[in-house]
């Protein structure tokens, strides 16, 4: 697979974050000659803090996740993750291979069970070969070290072709306090052979329900609002560990949230950069809306609109399909108020073509790799930004020529 | 545009429906040396009854059009369409091209203006060149005939490879009565080449509430249940004009409701075996729901899925990615109660691949061109089904590579 032509220049320098340690090892549960499970632990008292799929059909492994969370959070805990195999919709089976993977870890390294959080990508509706990835778990324990972070985030990679890290760090009372994460993800979310994982590491102190809430309300602005393809994985995790290895308390600190909310974007942003085929990096601004909620409707379905994602595909700055996005969203509109601008271009304004419209300008806009389409619907103050790619030839040859 | 490899073996030879003729020009609204506007003219006492794209920002003649039904069936009546332009988003300029069209056709033909029905469809956002549609109006009611159904068919083609047509006949007591139907439309709706219009006339009486009523109905069980590429249009358009020439009332008559149900289902399906790039026409069964409104979700959400569409153009039996859409759908889901068949061939039982299931037997049956998708959700009895086509390379030429 080619690299993308959206991704960074480089894979970040990401910082130790003390209270957790890596490794990776070769499971060989799919791929051969290429690590593909990684195991992170995490210091006692650390706080796990997680957002999951609400797909009705996700993964055993998501609902372990689920159940184990917010529980007594004394104890060490492990994350562990594979790809190759995404142990959804594998019945009983699914279940008892989380559970024989958590009780390994714990015969191995102490961790109780039911602080292990599992995830697992690849194929749907395979058997996932748990005793593979048993065998690993001794040499994932011993090989454990403070810098394996990026190895983590090439070892859960699947079509993936770049990977995926963000940093910050924030000073509070002269003190650091360091937040670093991985995601995989490309094709929002192709079942078979892609999900989207994301695992984001701190030192801060902070307890749980503070950690559950600034992680959901920065989810809502970030991977909430990003989409491929409008299709949802059946595995998608994201968890936050918090080690408190800083000594220092970030609970309701706005920097804080902020830079978790910066990491967050960064990693959400990436996982758009590698979508499927992406050629163009789009942002879909709504604004004037009746409502958040209605200005969330309008930039998802225009998002999402196949139409549209061919026209700037084609570099077409094709507004009329924005209109008939508009138009099928739900969202209250009133077509003699809307106007639509791409990048700093008026397109469109006051129900009818912007007087001062000119086609060539608008033309050389789309030919950037980076489009800007903002919508304002004119009768309130509701808004909401919603990040996409285009769709390609690449995309359908991606999913249509690959076999399963 | 080479013919859909999906299109039938012929255009049906539509019989004369007494009460209502046609005629066709070339107008020059936007393609030269083909007939782009037809006029259909109905006898006094005609019902017309219609229903239309729910987008809010639909088109100048679809607000004219639901603002006129329903009023004084006594008179004439007059349905007019052009291709080339879709007189959407244009502003009161577009109000003022419905009325200009309509008050010409009133001064020609005697039909009053408030029983003149308009469809336009085209590019959207571009004034309607109403000065070159009212030239010809004279040669449009000179040229009236009774047997120009088929031409009015051509006419109405956009982005289409075929002319669309369906008829039935009922017989009530010993006397026949007359359904012939035409329809554009090729992804459902791509607004600046495409829309979905349909016009159907029959010689049966019946009244305005018993004939909306019925068309409705059936609506919810052909169009709306059809879908493309999950974009819809601003123009979306379908007239029922019932002459009364026959004498034969069909109020209440089962025999009738079916007869326009066959000529409706058989209109939606020839758009989607027209839908852009398509190569396999497609059947979503599902069962078993919650109620007939998550069947639906189920079965539209699978319809509209980009990797289960591209995945049956790669004719790889996927089963992966329809979990996939019914865990996304919204639906109430069990997963241990879910089952998959790909035509007779089960791929998915109680939550897990089936026991007996044969890639070598699937991989054969999705080389075929017509492929039925059923999923019993094994909770209900609420059913649905929809019809959509594959998503392929041509779909993205289509659209990615044409400049509006």
């Amino acid at each position: 697979m080619p690299l993308s032509p959206l991704a960074p220049a480089a894979f970040p320098d990401l910082p130790v974050i003390d209270g957790v340690t890596f490794a990776t090892a070769e499971a060989g549960v799919k791929y051969a000659n290429r690590a593909d499970v990684m195991l992170a632990l995490l210091t006692p008292g650390s706080t796990i803090a997680g957002v999951f799929t609400r797909s009705a059909t996700r993964s055993a492994n998501v609902l372990d996740c689920q159940e184990k969370l917010g529980g007594d959070q004394s104890g060490p805990a492990a994350i562990f993750v594979n790809s190759g195999n995404s142990n959804a919709f594998t019945g009983k089976h699914g279940t008892g291979s989380v559970n024989a993977i958590a009780s390994a870890i714990q015969d191995t390294t102490g961790v109780a069970a039911n602080r292990v959080f599992t995830s697992s990508t690849g194929v749907i509706g395979e058997p996932l070969p748990h005793d593979k990835i048993i065998a690993k778990i001794g040499e994932l324990h011993t090989a454990q070290t403070t810098a394996g972070l990026s190895d983590a985030a090439r070892a859960i990679m699947t079509t993936d072709t770049f990977a995926k890290g963000s940093t910050r760090q924030i000073t509070v009372d002269g003190k650091t306090v360091n937040i670093a994460g991985i995601a995989k993800g490309s094709g929002m979310i192709a079942p078979d052979m892609a999900t989207m994982l994301v695992y984001i590491f701190t030192d801060a102190v902070i307890g749980f329900e503070a950690l559950q809430w600034v992680l959901t309300d920065n989810t809502n602005k970030t991977f909430n609002n990003i989409t491929v393809d409008s299709d949802t994985s059946t595995s998608d995790t994201l968890l936050v560990g918090a080690t408190g290895a800083s000594g220092v308390d970030v609970t309701g600190n706005d920097d804080f949230a902020e830079a978790l909310h910066a990491v967050m974007l960064d990693l959400a942003h990436q996982v758009v950069r590698d979508g499927e085929g992406a050629t163009k990096f789009i942002t879909i601004d709504v604004t004037g809306a009746d409502s958040d909620d209605d200005a969330r409707k309008v930039a998802m379905a225009t998002a999402n609109s196949p139409l549209v994602k061919t026209a700037i595909a084609g570099e077409d700055a094709n507004w009329g399909r924005v209109v008939m996005a508009v138009g099928k969203s739900g969202a209250k509109a009133d077509r003699d108020a809307l106007s639509i601008s791409f990048g700093d271009i008026k397109v469109a304004d006051n129900g009818w073509r912007a007087p001062d419209y000119s086609e060539d300008a608008a033309a050389a806009y789309m030919k950037g790799d980076e489009i800007t389409i903002s919508v304002d619907l004119g009768i309130g103050s509701g808004s909401s930004t919603v990040w996409t790619c285009d769709l390609t030839h690449e995309y359908i040859r991606i999913n249509a020529d690959y076999r399963s």
